[in-house]
C-alpha cells in the first residue's frame, strides 16, 4: 500500500466501508508480506509499493518469456498491479498461460493487468510526440502513465518544423499539469513547448533518425541543452521513466 | 503576474485588501507592458512571468557587468524579481549602481533581488549534494528555489561511500515534496536516494572529477541511466534549471 | 576580376564608360597579376577572384599581427577587397600601419578595406541569432556578408524558447532571399524559421552553451538532424562561413 | 500551390489560358484544403507547398508499407506530387495498390509520382559522388532534385585519388548552378570541387568506408572542416535533403 | 606447475605421499614440455601455469568450434585444466568428442574439465550482480574463479534502487576476502559496496542497459570514477578477468 | 582503529603492553568519537578507519587551503594519520600552522603526517612507470602507500619501447606481492609487465602524451583492453586510487 | 606499366629478349589505353599502374558479385595483375566465369590472378599478428604483399602477453626489410616491435576485442601513442593497406 | 654506432683511412657503453643508436629546462647527436650552458647538436604544409629529418582549395623517395598528393582548425580513410614521428 492507498484504506475503516474482519484480513496480509522474494534469478521487491508508490514494474528486455511470466505471477500473487515494459508478444503469451486476464499493448510493447485500480492523479498528464516514428516510445509513456493512475491526453505528430500543427492545440496544452515531450532527430520540441507552458516538462528523446542522430544522442543532447526552463530529461526511448516521474509529479497532493 | 499572482490579486480585490485605485493602477501597469523590450543586443522577455510562472532569468555568463546591469534595470523598472545566474563579483558592483538593494551570493555566484515576493510553493525543497566541492552547483539551486518561492532544505556531503551519512536523514528526505540532488565523479547519489522516496527527483550532475569524468560527462550519463524510477536530468552544473523544475513542481496546486 | 566584375567592364566597354587607355591598363593588370604570390610562409592567391568570385579573405587565427599585415598589404597591392577575421585589435593596429584606411569590426573581430566594391546581390541575407551570446558569430556573418556585396537584414535575440519574438517578424523572414540562422545550445532555432520560409537556410552552431552543449557539438548535431527542409550546416562558430555560401547564392542570377 | 505555380496560375487567368470555371474550381481545391490531414498516426501537411515550396515527402524508413500507402494516397488526392525516400520494394508494392503510376527507383530507394509537374528551377544541379558505393546517395538527390523540378547532370566516380578523373570535367563543373557532392571515406571531394567553382557545393557525407570512418562522421567533420569557402553540409547519407536545398537555390529567382 | 602446485609436489616427496618413479615421472613430463605448441592459427602456452599460476585459457569467441576443440584437446594433453569463455553449445559438443568429460556452463557460456584440481585460495570471492541480467557475467566470473580454485559465493539481484536487498547481506559482504561486483546501467553499485567493504573490490561494468547506457560504456565510466577507495575496474563484460584477478589476490599467502 | 589495529591492542592488553588506565582512555576515546563531524562544508568521517581500514583522505582539488587545513586539524585531533592528495604548496603553508610536523612531497603533490603508524602490509608494491613524466602520478601512488603501511620498491621508466631495460628488472618484479603500473600514451606497459609476474597488477593510465592521448584516454582504453590477465584498472592520473587498492590487497592476511 | 616494367621492358629491348614486333605492340597497347574506362557505375583507372605502381584494385564491400565479376574481366583484359580485397566466395563464383583462372584466398577474402607477375622488391616484408583473430587481416595484409610482388614472412600469435614467443623470433624480425604489426584489443604489439627493429613498422589495428574495444578504436589509437619511433598507422583492419605501403617502400631502390 | 655507420667504420678500417689506435679507441669507447644510464628521473638509452639507427631522442614538453639540459649533456657525452623537440627558448638557454654549440630552431621548436654527422639517406624527402598554420609541425618534421641525415624539399602552402598551386610542383613531387604531408582542418591533402605519387606517404594530422576539427581529430580521422593507397599516419602534430620514419625508410638500401 502507498501513500494514497494506505489514506483510503484508513479512511474505509473510519467510515465502516469495509468490515472489521477484511480490513483485519487485507492488513495482515501486507504485513506479512516479505519485503521481496528470492526467485534465484531475481529478488521480487514487493516494498515498493509502499516506498515508490507504485508496485515493481518488470523491465522484460533481457528476460526470456518464462522468466517474465515466472516474475509476473509473483507480482500479481502479491495483490499488486501488473506492468511490463519492452516485452514481446511471446512474452504475452506466457503470462497469458499464468494471468488470462493480462493485456498486451503492441505499439507500446507493454503488458498490463489492472488488479488493484491504482488511485488517480489529480491532473492530465498531455503526451506529446514530433513524429510518427516517436509512437512507441510516447505509447509505451502513454500505457505507463494510465496504469500507474492518470488520464493521458495525446497529442502525435506535431514536430516543429510545422509550427501551425501544435500552436493549434494551445487549449490542450495549457490544460495539462504535466507535460511529456517524445522527440528523436534534432529533439527541438521540448525547447519550444517548454516556452508555452508554465508546468514541468519531462522530455524524452528518441532513438529516431540516421546519420549524426546517432541513435537518439543528438535529441538527448539537444534536450539536457534546452534554453528553455522547466524542463528535465530521461534516458534515450524511457518512454517508461518519463512516464513514472509525471505520474509521481501528478500525484502530489 | 502568473497564475498564482493573478489568484492572489483577484482575492484581494474581493475582498477589499486593496483599494480600487491600487488595484486599478496595478492591473494597467500590467497590461500596458510590451511583451519584450529591445535593448539592441538582447530582447527582454516581460511576459515570462504569465507565461511561465517567474520573470526573465539573467544568465550572466558571457554577458560583461554593463550588459548584466543594464538588462537588471529593465526587469525591476518593470516590477519584476531580479535573478542573475553565474554572475562575477564584478557583474553584482555594476548592478548595485543601479540597484542599490541587489544582493550577492558568493558560493551559488547568484544575484537577487526580491522586489515583489514570489508566492510560495506547497512543500519544501531537499537539495542534496554529494561532495564539498558540489556546493556551487547545490547553492545555485538553493538560491534560485529560494527566490522562486520554495522552502528549502539543505543535506550536503552525503555521498554514497559513506551510507550511513545518509541514511541518518531519512527523515527529511521523507518531508520533501520535491528532490533535488547534485553530485559529480560517478554520481550514483541520485539513485540511491531514488530508492529511498516516493517524490520527483531532478539530478544535476556536476562537472567535479577528474580524468574519465569528462567534466561532468560520466556523471550526466549515469543519471541518465539509473535504475530508480522517479528520476529525471538536467544539463551538468545546471543548478538554476533543476531548481527551476522543482519550483514548477512545487507550485502546482 | 568575377564572374559579375567580368561583365560590368565589358558592358563599361561597350557603353564607353571607361577610356580605351584606362580599360586596356586594367586588364593588363589584371592578367599580368601571378596566379598567387610566395611570402616564404604563405602562398597569397590572387586569382581566387576569378575563381571563387571573392579575393582571399585572411584566416586571422594563429597568425602573428606583422604576419597578417604583411598578407593584407600584398591583397590591397594587388587592388582586391580586403577582409581578415579572427583578427584580435592588435591585428588591426599593424595593418593601420600598412593601410591606414583599414576598418575593425569589434563584436565581429574582422577587418575590412572596401577598395573595390563588390558587385551587389540581388536581394536580402537576413541573420538571425537566438541569443545575445550569439552577436560575435552573427556579426562575423554579417560584416563577410556586407564587404561580399549583399544586403544585410539583422534579427537577434530570437531564441525558441520565447516564440512569440520570432513570430512578430515573418514579414521580415519572408523578405529575404537566403536566411542565416546562428544558434548554440539545443541549436533548435534553424529548424524552427526553416518551417516558416521557402528559402535556402544556412545554420551556424554556436559555441555558446556549457556542459553538454560541447563547445557547439550539441547545436551542430542538431541542426544536422534537422526535420525541416531546405537546410544546411557550416562548423561550428563559423560565421563567415555561412555568409560565403549565402552570398555565393545570392549573387546567382 | 507554392510561390512559383502561384504566379504560373495568375498568368493562365490573365492570358485565359484556363477557363474561368476551371480556375474557379482549381482555387476553391486549394483554399478549400484542411492545413493537414489527421490519419491518426500521422498529420499529413497539406500546406508545406504554399510554405515551403514542395509538398509534404514521405521519409519511408521506419513506416511499414501500409502507412506509406494510406500516407501517400492522402497527398495524391490533394492533387500533390508524391516521393517517398528511403522506400523498400514492398512499399512500393503496397503504393502500387493505391497509386497504379507510381514509380519506383532502385538504387535510389524512391518512390515517385509527378502527377503536377513542379516548375523548373533555372539551372542545372550537377551531382557529384567519389565512388561507386556513393551511388545510392547520390541517385536519391539526383530523384529528388528531379522531382522537385530540376535539371540534373550525374558526375559519378570522380574520387581525389585519380584526380584527373574530376579535372577532365571542368567544363561540366563549370556549367552547374548549384553542386552537390557525396563522398565518403576521407571526405575530401567537396573540397577540391568548392576550389574549382564559384558557385554554392552542397556537401553530403555517406556512411561508405569501414573502420575509423564510424558510419560517416569522419566524411562528415571533413567537409564542416574544408578549407574552402561557398561549402555546407547536411547530414550523413541526407541525399533528399541536400537535393531539397539545392533545389530551393536553384529556384531562387 | 604454478608456485602453489610445485610447493605441493615438493612436501609430497618429502613426505614420501608421492613413489620415487611417479615424481620422476612427473617431473619429466613438466620439463620436457615446449614452453609453447604450434597449431598454425595458435601458439598454445604451455608455461603460462608456471608464470602466471594457471594454464592458458581459451577465449571462445571468434574462434571456431574445430580450433576450440583442437586448442582444448592440447592443453589437456599437457595435463592442464581447461577453461573456455565465450563458448556457444556448438563448442561445446566439438570439444566433447575430444573430450567427453568436458561441461557446459549454459549462463556462464563456459566449458571447463577438472583435470588437476587447482589449490584453493585463502578466503571467499563474493560476487555481485545488481540485476537479473547481470547474471551471465557474473557467472562467467563465478565458474572462472571456481575453476581457479576458489570458493565462490553469489548474491544477486542487489541493485542500488532498493538499498534494503543489499544491506540485509552485510555479514555475507563483511566474510568475503574479496568482492567482484558486476553491474550495468548507471554502475552504481561498486561505490556503495566499496563504502561497506575494507578488502579489495574489483568492479566489473556490463552491457546490461539501453540509450545512453552505450554497451556499458556509462556504467565503465561510473565505475572508474568511484568515490569509494578500493576499487579497480576490468573491462565491459569481462567476468573472466575480474574473476582472474580476485583468484590471484585470494591466492596470495 | 581498523583490523589489524584492533587485533594489535587486544594483543597488547593481553599481554600487558598497555596499563589497564592507558587501554581503557584509548577504548573510550575511539569508542566516543561521532561517526562524523560536521564542518558545514563537510562531514569528516572518523568510522572510515574503522570500516576500511584507513582514516578519511583529503582530496585537496577544488578545495581552498583554508578548508584543507581545517579538515586536516579535525582529522589530527581525532588521533588519525593525515594524508593529503592533490595539494599545492600553498595548501601545504595553511596546514603547518595548524599541525607544524605536516610533510609536503613535491613531485607527488601530497601532504602527510605520521601519527599513528599504520601496521605494515606482508609484502613490497613495486611501482613501475614507463616515462619520466608519469612520475607525478608514479610518487602520489608511492606516497600513499607508503603512509598506509606498505613497503614500496620504485621502478622507474622502463617504457616498452626499450624492452632490456624492463626485463633486466625481472628480479624485482618477482619480489613484489602487488604491483602498480603508471603509464600514458599508448599504455602498453601493464600489458607486458601482466605477462611476466602471477601477483595482481593494479594499471593507472596517466594524462601524458598529447594529440590523440586524449588526455590519458587512450591509456585508459589500452588498459582495459589488455591481453594479459590479472590486471585491474583505476581512473586516468589516480595514483592515489591505485594505492589504495595494492595496500588493500597486500594487508589480507 | 610502372617504373620497374618501364625499366625492365627496355633492358629487354636493348639486350633484345624482345622482338621488335612484340615491342612495338606492347607499347602501342600501353599508349592506347584510355587514362580510364566508364563502366556506367563505376571508372576503371587504367593508368594507375603507372601513376602508383600497381594496377587499380577493387574494394569489393558493398559492390554486388556482378559489379565485381566485370570490372575484374576490365582489368583482366587492359593486361593487368588482379585483386579484389572484401570479396565473398560468392563473388568468387562470378569472377570464376569471367576469369576462370582466379583464385580465393579464404581466410583473407581476396580474389587474385597473377597475369603479369609484378617485379620483386628489394627485402621481405615480415608481417606479425598478435592473436589468432587477427589472422584474416595479416592474411589479407599477405596476400596483398605477395601479389604486389613482394616476399613475405609470417609470424602469427605473438601477443605482448606472452613475451617469449616474440623475443625467440628475434632473427626473422632483423631479417625484413619493412615489418607489418595486425593487432586488436590494447594494441600493444607495434611499440614492442618497434623498439627492436630499426626499419619501417606498418601498424594495422584490427577490430578483434569486445566492450571498450569499440571496433579496434582503442587499438588504432594506442598505436597511434607509440612511445616506439619509426611507427605509423593505417585504418581499422586495413591490411591491404599496409601492404600497400609496405609495398612501397619494399620496392625503393 | 648503426648499421650505416659500423660499415663506414669497417670500411675506414680496411682501407687505413682511420689508424688502428682511434679505430681500437673508437670501438672500446663504443663497447664499454652501458645501454642506459640512471639519472634518478629518467634511464638514458646509449644503445638505441644501435637497435634504432638514431640515439635517443629527447621529448622536452613536461620536462625542465634543468631536466632536459642534463639529459641533452649525458647524450652528448656519449658522443650522440642531440635532438630535443618541444622545447622552449627556456630550455634551449638551460642546454646552452652544458653545450655552447646547441641551436634552436624556433618554428620547429627544437634543439640540435651535430656531433657525429648522421650518413646520409639516399633520396629526398619532401615535406609538404597545407597551409601556414601548418609550419611549426612540418619544421619540426624537416628539422628531424635534417638531423637524422636526409636532405629536405619544403612545399608549404600548397592546401587543397587551391589546386593550381600544388599541381605545378608535379616535378618536386616526382623527384622525393619518400613524401610528408602536414595538414589539419578537413586533412584531404594526403589523398591528393597520394594519387599523384608512387612513394610512401607519411601524413601528419595537425592541430590546426577550430570547432568540429577537435584538435586535429577529423584531420587525424580523414587521413586514415584516405581512399588513395600507399599512405600511413602518425599521431596529431607529431611531425617529429613522421620524419622518423620517413628517414627510416630513405636509410633503407
Amino acid at each position: 500500500m502507498n501513500r494514497q492507498q494506505i489514506r483510503a484504506f484508513l479512511d474505509a475503516v473510519r467510515q465502516g466501508n469495509i468490515t472489521p474482519e477484511a480490513a483485519q484480513e487485507r492488513l495482515f496480509q501486507v504485513l506479512s508480506q516479505q519485503p521481496y522474494e528470492d526467485l534465484g534469478f531475481a529478488r521480487v521487491d514487493h516494498h515498493r509499493n509502499a516506498r515508490q508508490g507504485f508496485p515493481e514494474v518488470v523491465f522484460g528486455q533481457g528476460k526470456t518469456p518464462v522468466q517474465i511470466a515466472s516474475i509476473a505471477a509473483r507480482i500479481a500473487a502479491a495483490g499488486h498491479t501488473l506492468l511490463v515494459t519492452r516485452a514481446s508478444s511471446d512474452a504475452h503469451e506466457a503470462v497469458l498461460k499464468e494471468l488470462p486476464d493480462a493485456v498486451y499493448h503492441e505499439t507500446a510493447r507493454c503488458i498490463t493487468r489492472d488488479l488493484h485500480a491504482t488511485p488517480r492523479g489529480r491532473g492530465t498528464i498531455l503526451i506529446a510526440a514530433a513524429g510518427t516514428a516517436d509512437l512507441p516510445v510516447a505509447e509505451e509513456a502513454a500505457v505507463t502513465a494510465d496504469v500507474m493512475g492518470n488520464t493521458v491526453d495525446r497529442l502525435y505528430d506535431v514536430g516543429v518544423a510545422g509550427l501551425h500543427r501544435l500552436l493549434k492545440e494551445h487549449a490542450r496544452l495549457g490544460a495539462a499539469r504535466v507535460v511529456i515531450v517524445a522527440a528523436g532527430m534534432e529533439g527541438a520540441l521540448p525547447s519550444v513547448i517548454g516556452g508555452l507552458v508554465d508546468v514541468p516538462v519531462v522530455a524524452v528523446p528518441t532513438s529516431v533518425g540516421y546519420g549524426a542522430s546517432f541513435g537518439g544522442l543528438t535529441a538527448l543532447l539537444a534536450m539536457l541543452n534546452s534554453c528553455a526552463t522547466g524542463i528535465s530529461v530521461v534516458n534515450i526511448d524511457n518512454g517508461f521513466g518519463a512516464a513514472a516521474i509525471a505520474s509521481s509529479i501528478n500525484h502530489l497532493d
